[in-house]
């Protein structure tokens, strides 16, 4: 049995796996990054990561080696251009690096683009075609599968949804840019809501707390107790989320939208106002193509379909 | 020598073309499509401008027959399953009815399509791997090249640039919904834009026209003049215009923007401010791949491209 090493690096904790042709997850690990480090070390680490795998497994052998990673990324030439948080990370040949130490070959893709593709494969984007993945955090991945590829556009700078406009001249993101989908999804975004809320004096649990200290899991657990500004903050969000979806649905006829991360986390809260607001931005055909759902595989995302695109070498 | 017939069929007019394998537009003719004949009527006459065409060819006989029409269609089916210009067609296998006609294989896209293609193909979009084509006129249509194919997503919806959210809440668009770029670059938004600054009160000799007579040419011709409300009215226009391309630029990091259509016959007034707006959108690698430009073909780009269609027929 074929089987492939999927890796993905994190600022913090190194993730791999081992997984068969057909998806399977066979053996998982995880390791501190130590990224300060350097980029030397990480590697090191990354090589050691799929030697223990590979241990693990009794010595089973695999036949390539994907490896998400934080950064702009030159596909082709398995070059991670830059990497805003790993230090000193900068046109580093992460590919060809793994190779020399590992003797297999690599692959090498953004960690929204291997997410979106473990998602697709094995995940809450199954038997779709043309996929878009969100992931909601600090701040709005996105990574696109069309016609059951990864796209990557020109030079791989696709699939930033995040900083899409949705309202010219709007909320300020964290880009510098002004209006786009993360200033109103991003953590960020979320808590501004919340702080306009407060500021118009609605009662709320949340109201008396520091706001510096509210995280969007607060904001979760507040709605789910039953705070009426929670929840109306968390469907805020989800409808503005549902108008940059609603957009891509018109530009893209897309089938499938998957949504992960942190916020994602408030589930119906932020889903419904989201789909229902998706089905009046689309168009008629497009509107009546599209499903959203929660992503399915949770962390796992980015290791399995860093593996699922070893599968991808010409070996 | 291979040729290929292309048929753009338009409300008022069918436009045909023989096109050789490299493009070259080898006979060019249109006849009034006579659209109150119904769809028999109709197909039997674009049926009569391809013979019409290859009898001008000296009896050169096409390969095959790739047809652009005004309205949502079903590729793999030759289906055109409703065309709101086209009195009574409604689920017409249009590819079909073509072949029994003309006994030659037939392809049939919708007219956006087929343009996008042309103009990747022979016009201003060479080159390119990623494309957008921009049709500015009553509406805003838009047609997709994305690794040199059309894109079409799940069910041929897939284009709808037009149907973008960018401002949400924003101007009402013929659509029904809110902040659409149509809403600002369509005819009706750039006739809104310049009322907005007539009734502020600006100087202009557009001031004392009726301005239900006023149309998109008449601002051109204004601001050509050196009208300021009128070159206001198109700088405005064309920021709109290079926001929504802006964030297409980082959802899909294209290579290439090609707008045509009678509003882009304004020419730098609106090119130049969209081309600003669309560096200041996208993010920077988006930002630096992307070149907009004019269209090229003028109203060749669907008859070529429709040509261009038909040399991927599997015959």
């Amino acid at each position: 049995m074929e089987t492939y090493a999927g890796i993905d690096l994190g600022g913090t904790y190194i993730k791999g796996g081992i997984v068969s042709h057909s998806g399977e997850l066979l053996e998982e690990m995880q390791i501190p990054t130590e990224a300060d480090g350097g980029p030397a070390h990480v590697l090191d680490r990354m090589a050691l990561l799929v030697r223990n795998l590979m241990d693990a497994g009794k010595g089973r052998a695999v036949t390539g080696v994907g490896i998400g990673v934080p950064g702009q990324v030159i596909v082709d030439q398995g070059l991670l251009v830059e990497a805003p948080n790993l230090p000193c990370w900068e046109n580093v040949y992460v590919a060809e690096e793994m190779e020399e130490r590992l003797h297999i070959p690599a692959i090498l893709d953004n960690d929204a683009n291997v997410a979106a593709l473990g998602e697709y494969s094995y995940g809450a984007g199954r038997g779709s075609t043309h996929m878009l993945m969100v992931t909601l955090g600090t701040g709005v991945g996105g990574g696109l599968i069309l016609n059951g590829e990864v796209f990557r556009g020109a030079s791989g700078g696709a699939g930033e949804f995040g900083h899409m406009i949705i309202k010219r001249d709007g909320a300020r993101c964290g880009c510098g840019r002004k209006g786009c989908v993360e200033a109103y999804v991003g953590t960020q975004g979320i808590l501004r809501l919340l702080r306009e809320h407060l500021e118009a004096g609605e009662a709320s649990p949340l109201a008396g707390r520091d706001p510096n200290g509210i995280t969007p899991r607060d904001i979760s657990e507040a709605a789910e107790k039953g705070d009426m500004t929670a929840r109306s903050v968390l469907r805020e969000a989800g409808e503005w989320l549902g108008v940059g979806i609603g957009s891509v649905a018109n530009l893209l006829n897309i089938d499938r939208v998957v949504i992960g991360g942190g916020v994602a986390a408030a589930g119906a809260l932020i889903f419904e106002p989201a789909l229902a607001k998706v089905k009046e931005t689309a168009l008629k055909v497009s509107g009546s193509d599209i499903t959203v759902l929660p992503a399915g595989l949770g962390n796992r995302a980015g290791l399995t379909g860093a593996a699922r695109l070893a599968m991808n070498l010409r070996i």
